[in-house]
């Protein structure tokens, strides 16, 4: 390979020449009185931007969420710490090259070995990939001696109303969230690591996502599920510092070891599409409790209008039904459940059993205490949410995600070993 | 909902606005001598680009290919012509609203009915979405009475060397080809057609894939499959009308009601990631006979050099392997096998019985007679191709892909009724 296969991607490409001439152009259009002009002269090409690998947080959870998501379990196959130890530094250093859109590894062009860099991912740039890592409940078990540093918030989730969960493709020891703007360049990157953990790690599962179902960023609108609506309008957003420090960021009731990390729960759950699609649009409107062209809650104007749980309808009900989706997913009395909510559609294909698309929301969300926040939402909705009708929740998956790595020469749970 | 809903899309959206913006600030800049600001100029937002489904030929063939395919075959549930018909009718009809970013039907707003739009691409603009219809042979029994009608091209293709072919994902009496920028535009399109064919037809199988693998269009570039290679670099491109005249569009061989159509062979060719990635670099090349990183034919400098098959190495054997990819895959002695290749790279999750990550290319190709084209092509390949050792080629389908609506009021097949 070239020269420049140390970094396909530091050069100028011919998209980010096009790039660079659209932000030029727009710097002159600006002075001509585009009042629009600054934020687009500061809109690089997509393919070429890139989100930092090293913080104080790791990155892809308060990321303005990516187009795509490739989320990938995996479980040891190895009981010996030190190897555990040597595989997290190696997916750190990997993790942080593809971030900057380098290949995995620098050697691409030995002829007698084969390349470290499974090459799909050249000349596409970084793409915004995140790559975030967690810790499941089995990883803190007798194999490693990792017991006694168990978060307390890692206790396993219990079993709740409505669940119909496949163990094959829940749980697992590690993860990883690879998120980006382009799929392949998701895919390269759970492929890799992938391939790194050979005879360390094997991955369990997978589940890949479109169609960011979460408004996460304060730029971002806010997305349609499969279902057809708005969703995310209420979700913590990534300038909201007072409620990411409340909600999201592990406490000092966490070890410290996850200082700065955050706590993972996904979810996928199927949506029975052809039931839903065959219902009447006023009867989808109370199920979820919002207008499904507007977002806004229903008797309001506008999507970001207040939700008032208190307004009747003249025939004397609630407006917002009592069964409705947002009255039961909300914050709860306390206002202390909010999450941090980063979702995904996904299609797996043609169902054969059901005779339908298998399709719906792989909802992945962030919290300081699933205890207190995921597990109390969602015991609720299992119960008595009117969405029931036509979902389900089909795999389960639970991971500490430790701080971010500060130093170069730092590693992702580095604090842990 | 909103008297916008009959056509979300219409309206100028913020996206849309921004996009507008750029293009404006660059003739401005254009005069300012940027060379590539024409260009530029002419690229709206890509999400508001949209490709007419009305033509000579159908959409989705030679349109540049999207970024995203979701491909699906259907089983019919009747036997009465009319219905199928009446099908059809209803999917033109749709399409070609789709293709523009309407909704599927204009009757979103209704309360005590269904939505006839099931909604999740509200506001994402056409995409350029393209869907293309198409006819395999088990349409031509008994059943509908069209056995006559059948074209000779149709021909089941045969048992070919190394088949591994799933019957449950290949074949199929219809099929659409979907292919946007936004893969929930595309997602969209298939989930709306499907559910209009309640009755009449039933999802057989379906296929996602992404990063396209084949240039399809003379301004873009190679791609990647997921072997790291650059795939289609000597693809017939769409402004060669020679070649699409003489390799893609059905000539007099074929029946009038295919006049303007072309013949599609897909197959789901799984690829043995692992094995590949533990394969020397040099192995590598010489399995597809191009150098990975500049997609040369081995023993040349640039992509686009000629293939000199005849060249030898030092020690004395042809520098591109007799039994290399490139080699067996390419057009014949006659020249008369060429095709027009459109794939996708696909991942369909972990596969847990292999251990590794279920993914491959979903191979796409139009040609006037697959006997002569691809039939020959994948018998030489399947027998003696190098790659065979990574790849498994485990579906197949073949349809008749009828010519344009050319007429507002005509519909998809309308020759063959």
């Amino acid at each position: 390979m070239s020269k420049s296969s140390d970094n396909p991607s530091g050069g100028i490409t011919r998209r980010g020449l096009l790039g660079a001439g659209a932000a030029g152009g727009l710097v002159i259009a600006s002075g001509g009185g585009f009042a629009i002009g600054k934020s687009e002269a500061e809109t690089p090409d997509p393919a070429q931007e890139s989100v930092p690998f090293n913080g104080v947080h790791q990155a892809g959870i308060t990321t303005p969420a990516q187009d795509r998501v490739h989320f990938a379990a995996f479980d040891l196959t190895t009981t010996d710490k030190a190897e555990v130890k040597a595989l997290l530094k190696a997916w750190t250093v990997a993790a942080a090259r593809m971030a900057k859109g380098e290949p995995v590894g620098p050697d691409n062009d030995t002829p007698l070995v084969p390349p470290q860099d499974t090459g799909e991912a050249f000349g596409l740039g970084p793409s915004s990939l995140t790559i975030t890592f967690g810790f499941g409940p089995s990883l803190f078990n007798e194999r490693l001696g990792l017991k006694s540093k168990m978060p307390a918030q890692l206790q396993p989730i219990p079993a709740l109303p409505g669940d119909e969960l496949d163990p094959r493709i829940s749980d697992g020891d590690l993860c990883i969230q690879a998120c980006a703007n382009d799929p392949q360049v998701a895919f390269h990157a759970i492929r890799n690591l992938t391939r790194i953990a050979l005879g360390t790690a094997v991955m369990r599962w997978c589940q890949l996502g479109f169609g960011r179902t979460s408004k996460t960023g304060a730029g971002q609108e806010t997305p349609r599920n499969l279902m057809g609506f708005k969703d995310g309008t209420a979700n913590i957003l990534n300038d909201d510092k007072e409620a990411l420090d409340n909600f999201v960021w592990a406490d000092s009731e966490s070890p410290d070891w996850m200082q700065g990390g955050s706590y993972l729960v996904s979810r996928r759950i199927r949506m029975l599409i052809e039931a839903w699609d065959r219902t009447f649009l006023q009867e989808q409107e109370k199920v979820i409790g919002r207008i499904k062209d507007s977002g806004a809650p229903i008797g309001e104007k506008n999507e970001n209008d207040p939700v008032n749980l208190e307004a009747k309808a003249p025939n004397g009900g609630y407006r917002i039904p009592m069964d409705a989706h947002i009255r039961l997913a909300g914050p709860g009395d306390n206002d202390q459940e909010k999450i941090l909510r980063r979702g995904y559609s996904f299609t797996d294909g043609f169902d054969t059993v059901r005779g339908q698309l298998d399709a719906g929301l792989f909802f992945i969300c962030f919290q300081k205490d699933p205890r207190i926040q995921f597990v109390p939402i969602q015991a609720r909705l299992g119960k008595n949410d009117r969405l029931n009708e036509y979902i389900l929740h089909t795999a389960s998956a639970l991971f500490a995600v430790p701080g971010g790595v500060e130093d170069q020469d730092g590693y992702i749970g580095q604090g842990l070993f």
